[in-house]
């Protein structure tokens, strides 16, 4: 797994403005232009921001003549549901281990118990 | 769907030492000092990686004594998880509205061949 590739991506995601352009390219293709109105942003805002997405690899960009037109690429995103899975693999399994002790305790304390009855009064 | 909070996750999770941490967490609890050794962390520095995933609700601490010590909560994961979800669910819905359109353009493409190939030659 490349971490400095998934460091961008969680980095890139972290921030709720590159969150909402995301879900608007998901949409559709958009021009920066078209991004910037919506957002309440500076063309110089906004660019900043796409640059970090198109950094992280989740935004494309096409230069059609004179217009660059944006897209979403949700590639980098397997990555961050892969290590989601993998913590919750590693979690489940601590769990199971754990639940297993405890049994086997359980067990143990039932098996003890049952000897001292069996003994003398 | 909690902005800031998600926020903090992704942020939390964007740095490679802290998704350390919460690797070696899964795995079991531990105190502070045990996750500084292999980390070959200063206290204050794995403290402060600490803070911000507890912060984030990833990482619970719970004092026993004169330790604290150190566990997993995936809980904010699912957040994470739910916004890549509609972000895929987005991203099928327009490639599946695209796929429609060409599929009419082609078959209006087909329809006036036809047409032409009728008419007188």
């Amino acid at each position: 797994m490349n971490s400095a590739a998934l460091d961008d991506t969680l980095l890139s995601l972290s921030d709720p403005t590159r969150r909402a352009i995301l879900e608007r390219l998901s949409q559709g293709e958009a021009r920066v232009t078209d991004l910037a109105e919506p957002f309440a942003l500076s063309l110089n805002a906004v660019s900043k921001h796409i640059r970090m997405l198109e950094r992280a690899g989740l935004v494309r960009r096409e230069v059609r003549g004179r217009e660059h037109i944006l897209s979403v690429n949700p590639q980098p995103l397997d990555q961050v549901e892969e290590w989601i899975a993998t913590q919750r693999a590693l979690w489940k399994h601590r769990l199971r281990s754990l639940d297993a002790l405890l049994l086997e305790e359980d067990r143990a304390r039932v098996r003890t118990r049952k000897g001292k009855n069996r003994g003398p009064r």
